[in-house]
């Protein structure tokens, strides 16, 4: 295993990482992306074991309902390098029994693959989302055939791939891509249906980085997103070669969403659970800052709060149950309930802006006006905003700016941004979450139901 | 135990009943009566026994969360006056245990009143919600003071009380009315603390009835509310002897809420289990009208239908969660969590609204305007409205108009408004579940939560 | 012009009425039939000149947008009757001039046609819907050709239509019915290019009635049905003979949309005036049940109130923008704006569900269980429900069980189903309004506005 | 009047301004307020007249509802120093009229200072809102006294006056504030009574600003912020000496509510324009984007671009409703009416949230993931990124994501946050919007409507 020097040495291996229309040689040295790979190292560190033999005790997967349920609270702890690396893996592990065709081959590489990712200890992100083009447009009707990343060219020793993967968490701090198809693909589109491992550093690789990372402003100011902040990657893929070995899906056209669809297995349960936190969360900020501001009996601020609680405690409910009805894939790992996953999420995505729109309605102006933190720290202002920013003598003015900093930072500035966007594309979209319920949800039961309130049978049809 | 027929003459005891301006002598012969009558007389036949020690098995409580669970099914199916039985009993079994004061004697008088319920197989029904003049009064400051039923005298042999009871079902098919206070009273409101149990024909006990049945219509335009009405009575207590061994609570006004308190317990399951398949019900007749309506396909209709499947799915996962997190009271009885019954709730009641909404935007008109069954069997006009009313060749006109007056009869109409109001008021409406919640929503956590993402120590503050 | 006696002996003509199965041979006879029949013959006398050449000074189109608004009043409370007389007459002149093919034969029918309905004082309503089978396919396509009314034959003095029309309010109470397409017609489709005028009482033409008149009850109960109840028609055509200088349009498919448009503009002010009004009410409503109930200073029941006031006002700038930009049809007739009318008309019935419940939210179980009227006239049962509706010294039982009636009648039973219906499904339920605000709404503004904050010219795209 | 060049030597003058921690010597040189400090000189440079009596000519007020009207498009050209100018010059002239209290003298006052302001061509900015300390407790009950800005000291030529006023648009950018008591003060409150004109380089005066300015960002990725940004000032006034002739109140409680609600008039329509127009660009928006993405004919996305629509055309609805009933002040200048505005507002305000999530529900992830516009230029990853942002030959990949970043910085980042809070609280929240619709809707007539649709005469009561 690596410790978390280890790691950030491992990172210096000539990757082409860009941010700001700059390459970026050294992570290490750029402000905006300091923070995320010191989080990164730090999760190295924690799980490190000097047995030669040892592996992270977080990258396996759950084997009964009870141990999905226990994974949670140490889910929301992980680093998200390690969250989207146990993703990869257990995304490998179930397809590798999907797959009807040719499995043979491509299981015993996912299997070799998976052993080495774990002896060598790197971090693995999941690549989807193709550039796509125009939506509307299947990807062999698209006016650029490299809007879906495809085969190019082979050579005996593997195949040459083209295109780029999008909205990619973390790439540049691992040291993997599993890039997959997006979706089903149709007889013809052969070359778009491959599923393979490449490293961050291959030849051809280009990560160009966007992030929320508060960087040049006082970090006090941004007390969550400074801790939390992660680029998101635009990999593009420029004739980059993957040697046989790491290829695990080539040309199967009807297998092409295997991939995609265990890894929403995976990817629902840290979601939703991050989803109830979250609301619970936005409970505890309103309840905290009605308090400061002398708020908290007044009618119409219970009122909201009240609705925010209720909100919170719908999610849960709604995790609960997917937890309560979990379901075992073929090999004994254990996924929470698609459809009351998916129903929970879109309400959390739908009503998240409400919410906010609560807290924002409790917590008053301030949200955008407090002073920085520095402006406490400066002599010359100190004392009177910390006077003026208080507002008795039980509630300093330094605890209640920085609650409007947090408020502010988590809803109402880039971190909030990137919450409110994130909250509804992740798992993609409403409507995608839309097509789940409908595929899951019980019409059948439905049906009866209202044919026998309505006193009709069959036979009347 | 009693037969139907048996049952249905036990009625004819002298009862003042009285509906639309007039008396009604006999339930039987009055149309808008018929139906709930015969329907709890099918009750008794349903759970009759010949066996001199017989109990209905119905009036039981859960001992085990899977008890709790499995109760559910046969509760949906038991008529209301039955259903009500079980929860007056329920809140006099724990009632029994929580009374602080004077338990001794009332404990007694409750173990002995709940033997003969059994044995005698009665009908009771619980009697909460009363006059109270103006709401924001107490009772004892409003200008008539029998706004909230009291204690007017005594005799050595019992109390006689004063008052009305409003919103009471099933009231004139019962045998006895547990009246309990409505809220927790205040030092100086005794007289108005008193819990017993009434014969519906006791002297000075008037029954005022009202119905959404569908009398005087033809039934079949009805298919739902001919089967499942059910009066709603104005129960009138006008100096009513009570004796003693029929008191349960006698003047300790902190122990006022004793009942209703008990009471909610046992209401709550029933109530959110009902909101569960109602949910699925209107989904159910949204596919089936859509499907009639040959609108399956268009995109706008599958999205209202995938709005209802995800709210059915949410009011499901919250009944899941308050059975999965279910309590116990001192004695052993099992009864679902009150925040995720509360919250389960308020979700169903604030959105039944929308969700019928969009039912009536997929139906289309014909959900007012289908002729009526009876014109299918006009032999001038029969073979016309089947002949428009149908929409291909495999959707009869007849079936579709079945579903319309379901549909119409469900939610648009008497029955429909009856159950807008039922949904916000039972359990005592919106405000009603927010305090609720509010008062069992783990504050705690969220705050630490919040406290945590913001990076504030309780040192800080 | 006739008087209201005149009026009612002209409907005994032979019509067939149905309804419930049964014929009717007078409407006068029939008790769910008689409100209607009295309000439009208190209609025809309201306006009865006994001068010989004397029309409805009701029957005229505004000239300026002063009248247009003017008109609002007197719009609201004319019977409906002469309401879609006036519309119909309107909808025929608009029609007129917008003809492009054989307008000068159809235009001289037409001109005739409004003449002599001017002068024999008739009502017309307008008839749209038809019975349109699998609402997927075109009236080509359906299993049952007559899914939309069409010419089925032709004589040398006229055409012989069959089919059917649906939702025809006031059908059994007028003299004609205007017959026109539901909607644009295919090349193909000229057999269901018809227009044209039938008198209710011609041959083969059958009326099935449905009504939410409260026939049968304490019309007391019912203070606003009882007065508003209107039935609704199922008409049906039976190859009804219509001779030529009846027939306004005959198979010119590009024209089948006609009338069906000028009628959109003149329906239009009526139910957005309507909706407005009916907001007010609601909000006033609600003030008056939560003075009753004592509730007027309670912060929840305040902030619902204030909720219903700012719909109401939202609803009411609709309309005042409506006006204020109205325009005026090739020959001088002012109508509403329709891209504010129609954004009016869907905000008021996405939302009139909601509004309703905060109705009842604040009015209470009441809504339901408020004896009959007839119940404060039984001396055995008067004083007491007096006593207990009674909430103060200032508030009379009476008054308040008035107001849980009229609250229950217009929202909570078969009227207020019939509301919630019709909000949603006049002018052709809210996917239609979204294609009307679609096709006005200023796009090209909208664009222009994104572009210039964006900072993007035209060039740059 | 000033020239660009000269009004930024005139803000040279001393005044002590932070800025993160920092004292800003001048804001020319600090990156985050350069766009600021060079749109209001823009503003200077635009108006210039070299004529010695000139005056701006926006610093008048409407004299007609049509002039009122014809302002809007100039309004929303205006810099923000400039709107708030007028607005504070305008309240000045309308409080001269409504102060019944020594008004000649305060009077006399103010019309000096308008003249003198209009002669010098200075930028006034609006002070309001107070510290508040606990906002449950009245003024003089705080813990600390100055929580509210007051009168500590007096001299024989004028006032010392201590306090802090909060979210102060553009402070730092202008010449004098117009300090005003935030509410109606009562007996007692005497020394919070207080309005008058303090320069920003009065000795004691102390501007700690905070922004969204995308200062150390590439801005044009930040398109809208980086033109728009303007600094929010906490504004500490520690112990500021005021001449009598800069004094408009002093000491008259009953009086104290004057200046702010005479600048609510003016307030308003600003930002009622400002909304209408900000939700037309968010339909343009996702209409833009739409097409981008390939998705303008999908059902969805355009169902969800049809509500925006109508959201749109409802909050213009209610400008021109609210314009077309424009009430004038007793000197004769015209502002649009308070029922009308403050109910679209709290419709923005309200909705906003939610059709922000349907503008990202279209847009997708690249939102968030854009890349830069450097990375365009960059040569390693520009033809790439171009490439793959790119969805048809018609649709560059440097529009698009021109398009995203723009929605970005409007929508999901710190001018996004900005706006979401300043919708909510300009004008003091939804509640304080509920309040005034309260205060002015007609309930009067709203109680009419209902008795009158109930039946029921003032007499029945």
């Amino acid at each position: 295993m690596l410790t978390g020097e280890q790691y950030k040495q491992s990172l210096l291996d000539g990757r082409n990482v860009y941010f700001e229309g700059r390459r970026v040689e050294n992570q290490a040295e750029e402000p905006a992306h300091v923070a995320p790979l010191e989080a990164v190292a730090a999760g190295y560190d924690k799980y490190y074991s000097a047995d030669e033999d040892a592996v992270n005790p977080m990258l396996t997967a759950p084997r009964s309902p009870e141990e999905l349920r226990d994974r949670i609270p140490s889910l929301m702890e992980l680093d998200l390098a390690l969250n989207v690396t146990y993703q990869s893996l257990m995304t490998l592990i179930v397809a590798r029994n999907r797959l009807t065709v040719d499995s043979g081959e491509f299981g015993q590489r996912i299997t070799n693959y998976v052993a080495q990712a774990h002896r060598r200890d790197i971090r693995v992100v999941e690549c989807i989302t193709d550039a796509k083009g125009n939506r509307s447009l299947a990807p062999s009707a698209q006016d650029d055939p490299d809007a879906y990343v495809r085969v190019v060219d082979r050579t005996p020793e593997g195949v040459v791939i083209r295109g780029a993967k999008l909205h990619i968490s973390a790439a540049s701090l691992a040291h993997d891509m599993l890039v997959m198809p997006t979706k089903r693909m149709k007889p013809g589109e052969e070359q778009y249906s491959i599923a393979c491992a490449v490293p961050v550093n291959a030849p051809g690789v280009k990560i160009v980085n966007t992030t929320f990372d508060p960087a040049h402003r006082e970090r006090r100011d941004y007390p969550i997103s400074s801790r939390l902040s992660m680029p998101d990657s635009f990999v593009i893929l420029e004739d980059v070669f993957v040697p046989h070995e790491r290829v695990f899906l080539d040309g199967q056209a009807d297998q092409a969403a295997v991939f995609a669809h265990s890894l929403g297995l995976w990817e629902r349960l840290g979601g939703t659970s991050f989803m109830v936190q979250q609301a619970d969360e936005l409970v505890g900020l309103a309840v905290l800052i009605a308090e400061a501001n002398g708020l908290q009996k007044v009618a119409h601020v219970r009122e909201k709060i009240d609705e925010m609680m209720i909100h919170a405690t719908t999610l849960r409910a709604g995790l609960e149950a997917a937890l309560l009805h979990a379901h075992a894939t073929s090999d004994g790992y254990y996924y929470p309930d698609e459809l009351y996953t998916n129903a929970t999420k879109y309400q959390g995505a739908t009503r998240f802006n409400e919410m906010v729109r609560h807290l924002h309605d409790i917590a008053g102006g301030s949200v955008l006006t407090a002073p920085s933190m520095a402006d406490f720290d400066n002599p010359e202002t100190g004392k009177a905003v910390e006077k003026y920013m208080s507002t008795s003598s039980s509630i300093s003015g330094e605890y209640r700016a920085r609650l409007f900093h947090a408020i502010r930072d988590l809803t109402a500035d880039a971190f909030g941004g990137w919450h409110a966007v994130t909250n509804l594309q992740s798992g993609g979209g409403l409507y995608a979450q839309r097509l789940v319920t409908r595929k899951h949800y019980d019409v059948a039961r439905a049906k009866a139901y209202a044919m026998d309130v309505a006193g009709i049978s069959e036979a009347d049809r």
